[in-house]
């Protein structure tokens, strides 16, 4: 039993209005396992990196006890990177750099000892390749998440909607979900999506918390109330690996183990957005995880 | 023991995407009454209109078995009117004609009926209205809520600070929020309009439901995830009067009840949304007020 992160392993460089970093380790595949190493113990990445990346690097990873056999590392090329300067309201963002390297003709190879995966997430990356990586599982997995981006809804839309008929959660923003269905309401946009393929759906709305879709229900999750968001790159990589790993943790996947599974995947973007890059990440203790699940709760929980 | 409801009354002419309408009941005081007449069986208007208002139009309030006593009909003016048009989003709208009318020299009488009062709706007005008001009831009530808007921030800020001194609960929009205190975080914004005299500060974020701040405690309410919203007008006030109308019921002021408070007024509010003007909330039954009311409660709960 497995959970699988497919998605890119990068070097980030980052400005907020807090300050900046240099070269850092970024990239959905590190943001959406750390998270979910904290909440079920055998996730393994599909990946790839340059000879640039480093064993510090891995290190990282594999010191939260995630499988990194997956990750390939190319020794003539370089890692991706990324690099965005936020403005000051955080919302929003201009990319600076964006160097695909290694990405540009990534190939996902699925070690053998992956074969036993029983939960996959799709991180963003072209949805030939997300679909590539699902091909080449011998069996299918009992839940198959994904997320993806404007970009993909823009360039390759044929593709997109391939994949999506193969998976079972589609996990976007709101811009996303609008611009995938065309529709302005996200409830007209939700039934739109889900008749592309996926059973469910979750749209995140930053701030403004999540809506999960399914099973002709809709749950509404907060998000924390900050002061402060002192990086939000990786947030959203971050609740997707959160809201995986609760569902691989807890082995049953239906919409009353999905709300919880989003509310966990809510507290984890939560640390996320607390320090640089994955920095947060790296440190948690089981009893913060704890404590900040249960200000979830207070924070919308009410007796009628 | 009743609860005061301050506010306009008024003619409203409004466009939406979905038809237009003749001049019909409209202002913060006919919703909020409405609104919370259902939770709520002693409900007083304090207001004004012209000879133009008409019997029939004061009985939709009668009927509802709120008191109308405090609503004065000035024999030779006009009713305050109000001509609006929704843009295609529904989030934004053009104000076609505001006629002040009576409401220009409104001086808010209360009746000495009206002195029970322990909970009191100050509806959006001009602040020094709303303090004359307050100043008139021989007695402090129990609790004290006060809507504004982003007029009054900017053109009578010494006026309404002064007015906020004397408050326990101020509910407001986002955009308001960020405008009266100077900060982009609602958490920061909060802190900084408490600090101004409201123990309590209701921020309502539309279709993203409303944090409530108080007691060093956060609450967010979900918004029900709506396909179509008919008409936005009124919404606002309607939130309000649910609100304080749940208070009243209950007869406890805490951070517990208002949370409850909070989702009987945005269950309210999602009825009104649903057709022109008052008009959905001129009939509802205790039945659909009731399942609404689960629906919020299914719509965000989760088990950790």
């Amino acid at each position: 039993m497995s959970l699988i992160v497919l998605g890119s392993v990068a070097f980030d460089a980052i400005e907020t209005p807090f300050g900046k970093t240099d070269k850092i380790v970024g990239g959905a595949a590190p943001y959406a396992s750390l998270s979910a190493s904290y909440i079920y113990p055998h996730v393994k990445i599909v990946g790839v990196v340059g000879n640039d990346f480093g064993e510090d690097n891995l290190k990282i990873l594999s010191d939260h006890s995630i499988d990194i056999e997956g990750i390939q590392v190319k020794k003539d090329e370089k890692t991706f990177f990324w690099s965005g300067k936020y403005h000051n309201d955080m919302n929003s963002r201009d990319s600076l750099i964006t160097d695909l390297n290694v990405l540009a003709d990534f190939d996902p190879i699925i070690p053998s000892s992956y074969q036993d995966c029983e939960y996959i997430l799709l991180g963003n990356l072209a949805p030939q390749v997300q679909l590539t990586a699902l091909q080449r599982l011998e069996k299918r997995p009992k839940l198959i998440a994904m997320d993806t981006m404007n970009f993909w809804i823009e360039s390759a839309m044929d593709d997109l909607k391939e994949t999506l008929q193969h998976i079972d959660v589609l996990i976007i923003n709101d811009e996303e979900a609008r611009q995938l269905s065309g529709e302005y309401a996200l409830v007209t946009a939700a039934e739109t999506i889900m008749a592309m393929g996926p059973r469910y759906l979750i749209i995140k709305k930053g701030e403004h918390g999540a809506l999960l879709f399914g099973d002709k229900q809709v749950f509404s999750a907060p998000a924390l109330p900050l002061a402060t968001v002192f990086d939000p790159t990786g947030a959203g990589d971050t609740f997707a690996g959160g809201f995986v790993g609760y569902l691989a943790q807890y082995g049953q996947v239906n919409f009353q183990t999905m709300k919880t599974a989003v509310i966990y995947g809510s507290a984890m973007a939560s640390f996320c957005v607390e320090q640089f890059g994955t920095e947060r990440l790296q440190g948690l203790t089981k009893k913060e995880i704890g404590d900040r699940l249960r200000q979830f709760s207070q924070l919308s929980s009410f007796v009628l």
